[in-house]
């Protein structure tokens, strides 16, 4: 991918996202002894950076292929990413998600004009049922983090961050299935000045971490995490760009990403959903290492459930 | 108090205070059917517009009486904005507090360098606490809401609002002791082109409403509302103002404050009061009249205990 393929989507997607804002709290930069700048993509569209990925990818399909429609296994906020997209581009949209996905995502989903298929709540299950809408709708499948155009949707946002900010020294992402991180790699390749890219983790769900030091792709055996949107498998797309751009990974305990979302919550007065606390309560963990350092954050969603937080 | 008393107020607490952002949103605006602008106060230092007057009164002391220090009663949030604004200015603040007061609140009123005196939670326990602190330090007492140079602090808000938006037809506040919506009213009387000022007020404690009635200051005999905020009684120095500058005051229940700051929590992923719910549901409560009117809401403070959520 090049820088031109980055400039292209930020120009492709333009109409169909919000430009975030970048937000600074003082009290923060107290705290954590460096100049920290949140990009604020609990702002965006639907609540999450998703909306970049889904509509740069709806959008590089040809007139055909929209005409059949996308389809995605998710129950997080790729469905409801996907779902947005599609209905802004007048593209029909099918989300398989599991029986067990709790009943107002299912709603969220419905609310942005998705069609559910519902299925058994295993992988396997997901992906026949995704197959079959491949074949009898002839939908065109969208991989949540594992493709290219998501990838590049999704730097957009560090392209922006930059743009703003272009002398940051670090950007830290959550890592999850590794579209964020991958995409907001290779912005900062392209567009960052010696910007150095880091990446937080569940300790539950460390399966990028452990990639990163075995060299292949490591799986999760259990996804004990509140950061809900971090239990994706890392693909094998995003993992070459991992290797290459991405300096370090940086694991957080779960009380951890508890207390940093209590904490941007109650100092910023803003909502974000737990996977966004990680990439803050990396740099807190590790914060002497920090000091004095201008850092950019990427905030990547505010969806909760208000009935069942935290705190 | 004049036009240039507006402008030099909003020079004199310039360096202490934040120029909050305006936030919209395009559901919001759907769901009202009108072009809402949000003054985000939420944002603001402590959390809340009372840091404006709070800030503004001190400056207008004297030095001899700011060596003296300030005294205030409140158990609410112009008990944290005194104490920060003191602080920023090096002054001592002493606050009143019933011994009742919530632990978090006293917490903070300490955090921002406030020197907490308890009393028995009576009214006149509270006067009486802070004539001794008059007495025995010499310190200036300062009134929550019920003071010009508050008042006119508070005016700031929407004099920055219409600074960036100077067609706005009506702006909606919230109404407590009446020191917000007073001071919103005289920037908008001095700097607004032709725009209405509206209050909201919870059914429960709707003594502004029965106010502007009857044409003589109304108590509350009792103060169920979770908008602690707008228990305060309001005061002879607002009320002759609120005759004068507002238009009127839409009442709203319970159920709707909650409702609103809900739907604000989760549309808009920002944090706001309950008390600052009340404006904006005030609007949605009579909605068909103010289709397709750019109308600001001044959102007013941000400051939750977020164990004790209503949702």
């Amino acid at each position: 991918m090049t820088k031109k393929d980055l400039t292209d989507c930020s120009a492709r997607i333009k109409p169909y996202i919000h430009r975030t804002p970048v937000l600074t709290s003082t009290l923060l930069n107290e705290i954590s002894k460096a100049s920290i700048y949140f990009k604020c993509e609990n702002f965006q569209r639907m609540g999450a950076f998703k909306m970049r990925g889904a509509a740069n990818a709806i959008l590089q399909l040809s007139k055909e292929q929209q005409s059949k429609g996308v389809v995605t296994h998710s129950s997080g906020n790729f469905a409801q990413a996907l779902s947005l997209a599609a209905k802004s581009l007048g593209v029909k949209a099918y989300i398989v998600m599991p029986s067990t996905a709790p009943e107002v995502k299912k709603e969220a989903v419905r609310g942005y004009g998705g069609e559910i298929i519902e299925c058994i709540p295993t992988l396997e299950e997901r992906e026949k049922a995704a197959e079959v809408i491949q074949k009898e709708k002839g939908a065109f499948f969208l991989h949540p983090s594992n493709d290219l155009d998501v990838i590049l949707g999704q730097g957009t946002a560090a392209l922006e961050l930059l743009e703003d900010l272009p002398d940051l020294e670090y950007i830290f992402t959550p890592i999850g299935g590794g579209g964020l991180v991958s995409g907001t790699a290779l912005a900062t390749h392209y567009f960052g000045n010696d910007c150095k890219i880091i990446g937080g983790e569940p300790f539950e769900v460390d399966d990028a971490y452990r990639s990163l030091q075995s060299g292949a792709i490591e799986t999760n055996t259990t996804a004990n995490t509140i950061a809900d949107g971090l239990k994706t498998q890392l693909g094998d797309i995003n993992f070459p760009i991992i290797q290459k751009h991405v300096s370090e990974i940086i694991r957080v305990e779960e009380q951890e990403i508890i207390s940093t979302m209590k904490l941007i919550w109650e100092r910023m007065k803003i909502i974000i959903e737990p996977s966004s606390a990680v990439a803050f309560a990396a740099l807190l963990r590790e914060k002497q290492r920090f000091e004095n350092k201008k850092i950019g954050i990427i905030l990547s969603g505010g969806n909760v459930d208000l009935a069942k937080l935290p705190f």
